[in-house]
């Protein structure tokens, strides 16, 4: 049985939930896993976008739901159609400004305004046509994880070590998982993922308790174990994908991303659901910066001296030419041939 | 007026002392640096042995030299001519044990090792030589490292933002101060050097309180800050330099140096002096692993689960060809003309 612990990788719904008799959002705090489980309550819109720049929820896709949810949310006070309308109009675009740089957040919140809207004008409740499509959505999304994940595995080979980086969500689950049942050994190195420590207290928890065989690194002894031969492969998942073939991810993933080029080792993103249809380029892509404070402390323990500066982008963009391939719920594309996977969709 | 919390990067003989009527060294203890000024009081060499291992004192050359006064104090229980010789020798060899990467340890116990022999021939007191040998190398390396950043500060353009890893030592300290002299207007960028935080907790702290502008950055951080443009130089010292003109140092460095070099950014190496003669190429330093379960815990606090593995690599090499210069107190090198650097010495 999962607990909630493993469910932040492996099964979303369980992580965040809507409470539609309370009117309530409940959000499983990541930033104190896996020691503690801990559910943050929203009652308000305000509340749930808060949770996201907060980092209670992370991780481009988690954070879309919760927004959905808060879209919900910012009903229940309204009584009019018009007053309706106009919150969730207020509450879309105050979602869409909590973190810039995950796309699946703008198109998420999107698709509800207008299921919102649609609800309005069939004089159906807004609110329920919101979580509902939420859950649908979270559901879709499990399965293109699954899918992902299944199609990753195909480029694993046996007695492979690969290199993980943050918290790359479900699919990398469902890649070891079918390695795995096809008798495929792998180890899994992880980064700590400095400042929130992802890979060490979500990633390599996680695969540990799921049975996997994982190593623990910090950020900087990546280039030294690409030397020494270690790793054979790199996998992350991407907080946005430019249909360019180029992506932003944790930051770190550029870096490893370039070292990995110059090592000979391959460079995997599972790329989930494809690229953003509106960022044509990385250079549409803007990289969020946080409050350099968050960088001074660890765990509540200040770790860094007084008086200082700090410098904290949150993410980093990998050029095309750095990635091998782009590893989807419709298979694995080149870089260069992202742009063609909405084609199906297209014809 | 220094501070023993700056003299860390400045003044090495004041956080390294020898109680020649106690017969005790005392090392402050870096580990706890800045919060706390805590010294460990060794009164045998095993003791100092022991902190040397323990990352109590830390550095390649800090490192040498309470190897050395370890020495000293390990004569003091013995009368017998033949037995102060016997001990020097076994003593001699466990320190060389201690850490394997930096090349200064062997050729400062080699060293001291021969003047005890001398002292003991001459029947001079052999602890006295020894220490008396230790304070004046401290007195030349001082010297040394003030010589390099002196020649390193040429290479400093006005408004450089410059990106250093770990703690570089005091020819960090004499560059920008003499930068400073010349009214050039440098800004430092510093890793958080997991896992004992060396560029957060001593380079950032100390440049800071020496007035100078620092700016801390996670350790996966530096190839989006390259991206961007930010560093213009990036500068380290070594743990060891090889005739061929590549080098050892705190796990990173060579991370760091191929993100520089993919950015036309300069690596420069501050190299004090010089390099170590029995070192011809980078094969022939070893790399020590550390204990892994140092990563797991950060200022004493588990930061990792339980039940996974860790790999902790304590240096990486860089190889000559990504390093542009090795500054030495005798001037700037060209990696590939290091080996030029005892010409004046052997003429």
């Amino acid at each position: 049985m999962l607990t909630e612990r493993i469910a932040v990788l492996i099964e979303r719904d369980k992580t965040l939930q809507y409470d539609i008799d309370k009117k309530c959002v409940l959000i499983l705090d990541r930033r104190k896993l896996p020691e503690k489980i801990e559910y943050i309550k929203c009652y308000t819109s305000e509340d749930v976008a808060k949770a996201i720049e907060d980092m209670v929820i992370q991780g481009a896709i988690p954070i879309a739901y919760a927004a959905g949810y808060g879209m919900a949310l910012s009903l229940v006070n309204y009584n009019k159609k018009e007053d309706k309308l106009k919150i969730l109009e207020t509450v879309a675009q105050k979602m869409k400004n909590t973190r810039p740089t995950g796309s699946i957040l703008f198109k998420v919140v999107d698709k509800l305004l207008q299921i919102g809207k649609e609800a309005l004008q069939k004089n159906e409740d807004p609110e329920i046509a919101i979580v509902n499509e939420v859950k649908k959505m979270i559901l879709e999304e499990q399965e293109i994880a699954r899918k992902c994940g299944i199609n990753a595995s195909k480029l694993l080979d046996n007695d492979d070590t690969i290199l993980t980086h943050c918290l790359p969500g479900p699919a990398l689950y469902y890649m070891l998982e079918e390695a795995r049942n096809q008798n495929k050994n792998i180890k899994v190195f992880s980064t700590e993922t400095r400042p929130y420590l992802q890979g060490a207290r979500l990633t390599a928890y996680i695969l540990k308790e799921s049975g996997f065989n994982v190593t623990l690194i910090t950020d900087n002894m990546v280039a030294y174990c690409m030397w020494k031969g270690i790793i054979k492969k790199y996998f992350t998942a991407a907080d946005r994908i430019a249909l360019d073939g180029s992506i932003a991810n944790k930051v770190g993933t550029y870096l490893y991303a370039l070292i990995a080029h110059t090592h000979n080792v391959p460079y995997f993103v599972l790329g989930y659901s494809g690229p953003d249809k509106n960022t044509p380029t990385y250079k549409d892509i803007p990289i969020e910066e946080r409050d350099p404070n968050e960088l001074f402390y660890l765990k509540g323990i200040r770790i860094a001296p007084e008086g200082i500066n700090g410098y904290y982008p949150a993410f980093d963009i990998v050029p095309s030419k750095y990635i091998s391939s782009i590893i989807t719920d419709r298979g694995i594309f080149s870089p260069y041939e992202m742009k063609f996977y909405y084609e199906g969709e297209l014809k």
